[in-house]
């Protein structure tokens, strides 16, 4: 393989131009993580609708990244459809090909796209169940062919099994690897090619389990899935089946467990030697249990719900390990870290507009901000005012690595006013004003808008105070934050001060008492 | 059966004594849950080591119970370790069985329980496999006996699969089910009985076709662990098998999904035909490919990771649907209702002592909270802060109904002093001192504790305004909310003022400056 080509500057991987052959469900959650990522994408798809359902999985990926992380996302790739396979794919770095599940017919487009793609293109097929060997056959480049297998919903489930054939060139496996690794997804390599890879194969073992146990009626689906989600499936969200059995092991471990529970594989509690018959009794059988589990909901209300509940799950995730992050939390941080350091890549920090408080957070409400008034809990605002703060410090050279050096700017105080409420899904923006800044303090006032309109629905004043985090107490920032700090403060002092500054809880809502 | 026994008072469910058969970790787990619900626990084990595996796994989950909710546990049950399983059982109202999964044993052990309990006592038997009819044979009181089939850990996870046998009579099962909502677990009751229930006949098709992955080398127990964990088991934490599917179908839903993805049962995906041979060299390879996984944890590590991961996704289910929680996270949401009422019950909120402010909220700083700096993160000081007015409030009836009646109390404006830092796991405690109030506004001073040794780390001064939520402005409270509050706010206007409060942001820190 040759080298990869340049990066673009807006992108955050290591390359800059797309082609999506197939834009259904999971073609367009392709298309939605390349996009966001800053990624030209070029769309082939011959479905008279594909425009319309590529829109609509974009809009629910887009939605669900707002939820996801406030990082800042880089500027959207450019989205173009195509006529023709040859043209989508004439200038693509990497080609994903995601339509149905036929062998002939994947083989036919897959022909047209080594014909018509640049010689060291990736190709990448999203097949649930062919071997990547089947598929290489008659290419003339057949040795940049590879399975990269996704989840639904791909714009939020990180998983790719990467799988390579027999032809596939080493070089192929370790690129996609890192492609997948810098757009926030989880390449994991499957080390040798069989029908169904490992996901499709233990989704398959048990489905053919749950489908006797609903013929038998041993339990109806909901009792079914109720079994899955307040047990396994909790655990599975963060281990998965062998790093779980280690730890029911015991101190002696997986070996421990192993000769425990091996006897068990004998016992006849299986019915999977035979294939269940999913004739039409079956199959309404099952479609009637699923709407009474349903309660009246819509795929779409549930989609909605099962995405903020990814969401809330992987932040959760993110969070584990004192902020370390965990599984899918992890690659989330990681992801999060890179976002950061691009968007400051972008930044022209050293020439800020002087005419203005400096914007420094757009986000959007989560469904976890939520209160019981319906509206964003009172402690969330104080969360995006610190990220704020967060965002003001690492713009004077006060990061992570600074931190982890032995210093840090402390929250001494606090002074919040709410003047209006946000609702879920609302963006926000936050600005911050230097009020008052010497080498030790840093006196700070933010304001919060929610809405396209801008409405101003609360405002924090803040004094920070520069410490030694060892020594736990107060010491003046070195020379270097103190000038990037500098031409800021200088700048803000010539804006008007905030009237709300400097005032107590109280004051000036004294006149309310009047009307009382 | 006859009516269930009349409530300790001190006690969330419909009972009050309960023995515990076997405690080890399931056993354990069993204890835990009932001796955190203020139920009487009387334990019998012959283990000579059963006292310090049940305090370990007692003292685990009520540190996770800590970090998974803030709501007031009522005061712990009794636990007492008795010499004979007829004198652990002689005035129980429930009685667990966990002794080891052998069809012999478990006949024993429950003739003697049988035959030592009172007649209308349930019994519960924690066997993964074993048919409840078989369990049933020979006693005299079969129809009390059914399958209570918890998963590990069983203080986190909130699953019981409750299968009764050919003899349980209808109600055990129904008194069964509403004694494990009450103590906020999730009994699901399977039909029909059938070898190893649901649960566990999913994870063993899971499990045999995993064993076939490693073995023939598709890859490795860390990658299939990873295939789980960043995919379908980040679904399964909320939605199972079916309801995913369903949404998979699209708007066609389930008949759609099945006419999709039926003939797959064909395909020959799958090893389940044969039985894996589990040889010494499939366990050593096992072995070797999960330490090499671990990276070094220990597995008590690895516990306490798996518990406060499960800890933050719960939590995070609690958060969805605006609060209205979805799955483990609604159990959860349920529960902790429960828990507020029955405190509400064990208070005496018309006779406040008067001599100090009031202690309204103990919780603990969990593992979600802590920032980069290591410390407990800005804005989860105001969550508390939060929690403590909501304490209050309630305390006033300001409760859920009184705001979904179209009336709250709004936070305007918040004043905060950091003094200190909390560290993860830290006991806080927080309390409030009404300054000043009127029929619109409240006035309120918050202070907060950590520690045994209750260091003060943060002040919070808040101005509220009761509102009509529907028309979105302040209106007088109503008399009833008025009557309550008086007496408080008559016994703190007696208390010093606290000096802190009426102070802007960097009032009286001037003095730091000349040291700067």
């Amino acid at each position: 393989m040759t080298t990869p080509p340049p990066c673009s500057p807006s992108s955050l991987a290591p390359l800059s131009r797309v082609a999506c052959i197939g834009g259904g469900v999971i073609g367009g959650g392709w298309i939605a993580r390349f996009v966001l990522a800053g990624i030209d994408v070029k769309v082939f798809d011959p479905h008279p609708e594909a425009e319309r359902i590529v829109a609509e999985v974009l809009a629910n990926a887009e939605r669900a990244y707002g939820l996801l992380t406030g990082a800042p996302l880089p500027p959207r790739g450019r989205l173009s459809f195509c006529a023709t396979v040859a043209e989508a794919v004439a200038q693509a770095q990497w080609v994903q090909e995601s339509v149905p599940e036929r062998l002939d017919l994947k083989r036919r487009v897959l022909a047209q796209i080594d014909a018509a793609a640049p010689p060291e293109a990736l190709i990448g097929s999203s097949t649930s169940g062919l071997k990547p060997s089947d598929l290489q056959e008659g290419l003339a480049h057949p040795e940049r062919l590879f399975v990269a297998h996704p989840y639904n919903p791909v714009y939020l489930l990180p998983l790719v099994e990467i799988v390579g054939g027999t032809e596939t060139a080493p070089g192929t496996i370790a690129q996609a690897k890192a492609v997948l690794e810098a757009i926030g997804m989880k390449g994991v390599v499957i080390a040798r090619e069989i029908e169904a890879f490992v996901g499709d194969r233990l989704l398959e073992a048990l489905w053919r389990e749950a489908l006797w146990l609903i013929k038998d009626d041993i339990c109806d689906v909901e009792t079914l899935d109720d079994v899955i989600r307040y047990s396994f499936g909790l655990r599975w969200a963060q281990m998965g089946l062998f790093q779980t059995y280690r730890i029911a092991g015991g101190e002696a471990g997986m070996r421990h467990f192993l000769a425990q529970f091996g006897p068990c594989l004998a016992w006849p509690w299986s019915k999977l030697t035979d294939v269940v018959d999913l004739d039409d009794a079956l199959v309404e059988k099952i479609g009637a249990q699923s709407d009474a589990q349903a309660d009246g909901l819509s795929i779409r209300e549930l989609e909605r719900i099962r995405d903020e509940n990814l969401v809330g799950i992987v932040q959760a995730l993110k969070a584990s390990r004192e902020g370390e992050g965990w599984g899918a939390g992890k690659l989330l941080a990681d992801f999060e870290r890179r976002l950061w350091s691009a968007a400051g890549d972008r930044r022209a920090p050293d020439a800020p507009d002087a005419s203005a408080p400096l914007a420094l957070v757009e986000t959007r409400v989560s469904p976890a901000w939520i209160d019981y008034n319906g509206h964003m809990t009172e402690h969330r605002y104080l969360q995006v005012f610190g990220d704020t703060t967060d965002a003001l410090l690492r713009r004077i050279g006060v990061d992570l690595a600074y931190v982890e050096a032995g210093h840090s700017y402390y929250t001494v105080e606090t002074h919040l006013r709410h003047l209006d409420e946000a609702k879920l899904g609302e963006t926000l923006r936050a600005t911050c004003q230097i009020l008052a800044s010497d080498d030790k303090r840093l006196h700070l006032f933010h304001r919060l808008f929610a809405g396209p309109e801008g409405r101003e629905i609360a405002t924090a004043e803040h004094m920070l105070l520069h410490v030694d985090t060892q020594a736990g107490r107060a010491t003046p920032a070195p020379a270097e934050v103190l000038a990037r700090l500098a031409p800021l403060a200088e700048a803000h002092a010539r804006l008007p001060a905030p009237p709300a500054a400097g005032r107590a809880v109280g004051q000036k809502r004294a006149s309310l008492a009047a009307t009382a």
